[in-house]
């Protein structure tokens, strides 16, 4: 019965019960005394970095011959990669991690970080706060417009693509910008890319299938949708070798530079308690008239 | 063109960019030094609470009416839903409240909580980032069930559903647990909601959505898979009129007692920077073997 | 030498770094392949709840036999102090979280949720992040106010205690309020102590204590600032012997109630990407004016 | 009266609530119906940057032109102090900014953006569950060094403040680890400074400062107390000129890569749920025997 192993594994959903086998006599008393040390320490074992007394490895390479060798962009590489970059890859990812820190308060992320930093919490809070709302829709369309790049250079046609988004009536990820009729951002990041194209050190094809995309989103229009941050910083995550998730991962470090520089800004003005309106305003209501409990 | 309002609209992704109108002058000078004060306090409008000097309303009710005259469960009602509930209502709530508090320091939420309380943030902060755990996977299923249940209220068959979970190797959420045989809240709440149906106070269609989703996945198996604490709140909830959404929203509610208790109980006992493991043991490592930076 | 034992002991701030002791093999081979099962499930150990299959108790007590016997008020009593409460202790507690579940978007906590909920996340991340912001100075005053009670009960002056606030320019945490003249829920919440005072089921000394700040804080003024939110609360907090700390638990408690109710109804507009402005609005900037970067 | 203004002030500590001038009407009818376009813009005004259609200047440079043209170490300096640093600045930001980027699942912030990876939210929450950990205690020790050394290049002297810390058996912030004997990203750091004091880049007297606490620290000691990664980098911070607020801010930019990483690694896993034990571990329970409720 198919389902079965389904239930029998996933059954603990909000809770993580660690299951006990067959004669395990768990902490209820029992024989089992003692564990394989192994049993606990591999569970947390990762590949990332290895620390021993007086040793700090990551990623194999000992920190204190990365300090002062590498740049802060070649060792995020280093730790997502498990290996250092090559130079042009380096500034690639250098690239598109210094183009997206910032846009401005009017963000919910970048508001929320400095609300947060009026409130009596550190500055690393500020920052989780911002970060925490680049979910799915703030912070997810790089990732998204990677998945589609990844259909097109898997075969699939830009221009049945866009169709389908039109059919089904949602936008594009990594396409058009409420704001900017051309994002300024645009131009020099695909600059960079198509230079690294010709001298071989990417691909390219995630740039073609890009610029398919926008061709085909341009197809009959006045206006063009060229691409946004969210489109170029993809096709660069997707040339370097970056799987999707990464790339909501990596915007998430670049904008949490503004976040940063945003809370310390607004720590800097002393304001407490900072909310959405300022002082003389109140927020509307149009919830029932006043009325009595009765019971 | 279909996908022209979608791309003209939902354009910023990542990025919330006040758009301008045709002629509006922006900030960038211009002459409209005023602007209607609606435009502000309506885009922060809200129906939960009217806040005037001296008066607090929510959802019309004076505050000070309902301190002393609702219980803390009809108060999360009123405030979610608009109204009071009747005894039986606020019962029920309260007891799905009640159920689901806390399942211990196995679960990540807890462990995490616990953790954060002994790195110098506020109780505030270990809160939230026990909450902030409760995503889709370890908070959700409650919301997944309620979903499930809509479908069978809504005339599908509990049984080509179970089929359905079994054939893409799924598990069903809401039923059995990894850890319990039988989950020991199962009973108790559906005897509640059983006797709410009884005496006509609720519909009792997600109560028999439920269990005919358990007896289905029952069939031709020697160890049935029973309800647990997700299914049994779930149908509480659906029976209550929540959406899905707020069956998440109360189980968060109903786990920030066990999570602020869990990490209270690690506050006091004044360990700083707790990680996983106990101090004699370190995590393992199973990454490259230690290598030279060559550049 | 004094510091020594500190130096010796407080070392990793940054870094929960296992420490090993003497001869320790820890994971660099070794022969202690084995380590007590007590090790580790100790390291985890609580007095909240046990877990066992088919068995969860909380405080002891069988959750089978809380569900429909306890209110959620109780449980929450009963996980943060591991008994259950009289009835009025009960009453006592739920009517102060009753008290304080909203006070509109205005407040940074509130705005934030309402923010975070149009970003993509789950309802469960809203609340992480409008409870992460009930820090020292947005959520900590009744904390603050249940410190200076605790002075006044322990043997020190309230009019000295004004006097010292004043003297520093500082506000006393619990009296006062911006908006309010007058807190309409100071007067119904210390109505409920006073009538638990008066039938003996709480000792009144927090009160008493709350009120002689009120009185000196008054003394020489023409207008009054009477207690607010935080400072009704923190009496009953006191009265009911919760430590300082779960002042601001229990408030984090009491106010995600109105975080939940916020998000919930700003995920109903269907708003993506709310940010603190309506879209014809642009944030200010008095930062340099445009430049040329050279290199 | 001094205290007067404060309590007039400061009043509203747990809520932001408009206050009203005289005779504003507030939202409740009333005559004025528009107000200053700038009250709301200014309320959000930044030096950080500034977004107009088709133009993102940061600090006043025009995006496009720092793309490809900074490093993202030099990006964060600028978004932080307001101008681009020095190539040595530059340099020695990027070096502090590598040296702290993981130190294993040992940490909290780590293991907890582990779990967070494993309970269905994005990799953006899973990085603030981590950075959210990095508190006073978790990640404040860089800034609390960086006051340390302030004082001393402030004037005071360095044997007095060693004198005071082990007075009050208090660690010193920066010094010794608990688990390296030396911190092996001690002397690469140091290096670095030394060569940037030499060519005059920078003053040179918090690495004085840091020196001298580092040998009065290791006065009548058999075994020293070097400095470990929060004071080097504290020195180096100190060093450019940042504020000790911001010290705490570069560091949670830091760990973030580490907390990235990991958070990824256990990602690709696949687990669900992960808890701190592994599954065949129970937590132990030290409460109350099972008992019955009684009411």
């Amino acid at each position: 019965m198919s389902g079965e192993r389904a239930e029998g594994e996933g059954k603990s959903v909000t809770e993580n019960a660690s299951g006990r086998t067959g004669t395990d006599p768990g902490t209820d008393g029992g024989t089992a005394d003692t564990i394989a040390r192994d049993t606990v320490t591999d569970y947390w074992s990762t590949a990332v970095s290895r620390i021993r007394p007086g040793e700090i490895l990551l990623r194999g390479y000992p920190v204190e011959q990365l300090i002062g060798q590498v740049t802060f962009a070649e060792q995020i590489w280093l730790l997502l990669r498990g290996d250092l970059p090559t130079p042009v890859q380096g500034r690639l990812l250098e690239a598109a991690l210094v183009a997206a820190v910032d846009h401005g308060p009017q963000a919910p992320s970048i508001a929320a970080a400095r609300m947060a930093a009026t409130c009596g919490v550190g500055l690393n809070s500020a920052v989780a706060t911002g970060t925490g709302l680049l979910g799915d829709v703030h912070g997810g369309a790089g990732q998204q417009c990677m998945e589609v790049l990844a259909r097109i250079t898997g075969g699939e046609d830009a221009r049945a693509i866009v169709a389908e988004y039109r059919e089904r009536r949602a936008y594009l990820p990594g396409f058009g910008h409420r704001f900017h009729p051309r994002d300024p951002r645009r131009d020099p990041l695909l600059a960079l890319v198509a230079e690294a194209v010709d001298s071989g050190e990417v691909p390219g094809r995630a740039l073609a299938a890009g610029l398919a995309l926008e061709e085909a989103l341009a197809e009959g229009r006045t206006r063009p949708v060229p691409m946004n941050i969210d489109g170029a910083t993809a096709i660069i995550y997707a040339e370097l070798g970056f799987p999707p998730e990464l790339g909501r991962g990596l915007f998430v470090l670049s904008r949490s530079v503004g976040i940063l520089a945003h809370a310390w800004e607004e720590t800097e003005t002393g304001t407490r308690i900072k909310g959405p309106l300022p002082r003389p305003l109140l927020a509307g209501y149009h919830g029932p008239a006043p009325r009595d409990v009765e019971r």
